[in-house]
């Protein structure tokens, strides 16, 4: 049992709070036991307090990876959240080279591009997976898809589908394209209409979607190299969608364009 | 100038932070020069640090109400968010009465049941306006919508809709069927398929739209006091969809079908 939160072993997990050291170990840790359950299969080791190993038993025992008992101070030093209900562990980044990630046909990617909201970025990897997305795009510039409110938000969906992390957004539109995908970058002075995308039914087309950053949009670069920029249409008084609201209708429009037009 | 973050002056601002003392004063905070410029016609007063006034003079210089330079420590001091910018006011609450916001034939209303997450709340506020929402109600249990994290991640659109804030839900329910709304109910057990509903065209009927809580969903009671229970179809392996993800998928999915059944 681990009692002392200056212990070495502690101290190589809280560093891992910080971007650069996950990249330069290659792994990340899980918080919670929603997230451990989803992850466990691919998790290095389990830490785990008193309370929260009696009452995740059944789980522990199916770990095949080293469980340790901590106190709940150490527990605490571990997590990046403020409760991480007594049980986290450390997994293998989860990064997906983008080749592989479109290697299989894809009719429904999403690309973030300088996302910098980790909230956000996790609700979006929730809301595509949910819209039944073939992976998600972090491109260079991004929020890290590992970061602790990231995990939390995407509540266990980064193990759900590809996740790449960190291409250059011209080498991710190229792949896009290869791959079958029409490119639509979401912007509010985008010259198309959603709705009338819908109208035309070009939204059952395979297709990669655009959405930028949550201060300033997408590139010009971006929307210079998309195939169509498309608008979401603001019937009241707002002046756009939060990110995550954006992708939420873009991707499950798409969803539903392909599933009628298949 | 105010300098001292110890004044009486400061602590009445400080202590609206509190629901309580919002609720005891009839008042909250605005911050940032986004949500002020918003918020300018109802302020009651402007608190504003040097560098800020210099940025925002024409803005300050449209405000009616009192406007009082603050050192930036003081300014600080008064906000709730880290980053206020320098620049922030004080408002009447925007509470409008159930039956007023109800009133004009509404034909898109969205209701939030114990929804906690005051990022959540905001982020259904901004969608809800963008889709041309007539109302959005947080029924008894629910976030302030006057929290600091509330009105930030609103994005501006608290002024833009009426925002009822704690009927209970039986009252609200019963409000929206007698101004002509048909009732659904958000759940992922929902005995109909949004999609379905879709395709039957019966979204384009004036709807009120009831979303839950982020953990435990929409009440037992909310789901009897529904006209129906609308699942959003789920194509991956998300066991859901976030809150506000949610009301952007189906108060879009109610603003185009509306839009082309009229």
């Amino acid at each position: 049992m681990l009692t002392s939160v200056r212990s070495p072993r502690v101290q190589a997990v809280r560093r891992l709070t910080r971007r650069s050291a996950r990249e330069a170990e290659g792994r990340f840790v899980v918080e919670g036991p929603q997230a451990v359950r989803e992850a466990l299969p691919w998790l290095l080791e389990v830490f785990v307090d008193a309370s929260a190993a009696e009452r995740h038993d059944e789980l522990l025992a199916s770990a095949t990876c080293p469980v340790t008992r901590v106190s709940t101070a150490v527990l605490d030093a571990l997590a990046d959240t403020p409760s991480p209900q007594g049980v986290l562990g450390v997994a293998p980044l989860l990064d997906v080279p983008l080749e592989r990630a479109l290697g299989q046909s894809p009719r429904l990617v999403c690309v973030l591009e300088a996302v910098s909201d980790p909230g956000n970025a996790g609700t979006v990897l929730r809301t595509a997976d949910a819209a039944g997305a073939d992976a998600v795009v972090l491109t260079r510039g991004s929020t890290d898809p590992h970061g602790s409110k990231c995990v939390r938000a995407s509540a266990g969906s980064l193990w759900h589908l590809p996740v790449v992390s960190g291409p250059p957004l011209v080498e991710t539109v190229r792949a896009a394209r290869a791959a079958g995908l029409s490119v639509l970058a979401t912007t509010g002075t985008g010259g198309d209409d959603l709705d009338d995308l819908l109208d035309r039914g070009e939204l059952a087309a395979p297709t990669a979607w655009l959405f930028g950053n949550e201060a300033a949009g997408l590139s010009d670069a971006a929307l210079r190299l998309a195939d169509r920029a498309v608008r979401i249409p603001v019937h009241g008084r707002a002046e756009s969608l939060n990110v995550a609201a954006a992708a939420a209708v873009c991707l499950y429009a798409s969803a539903r364009a392909q599933r009628v037009g298949a």
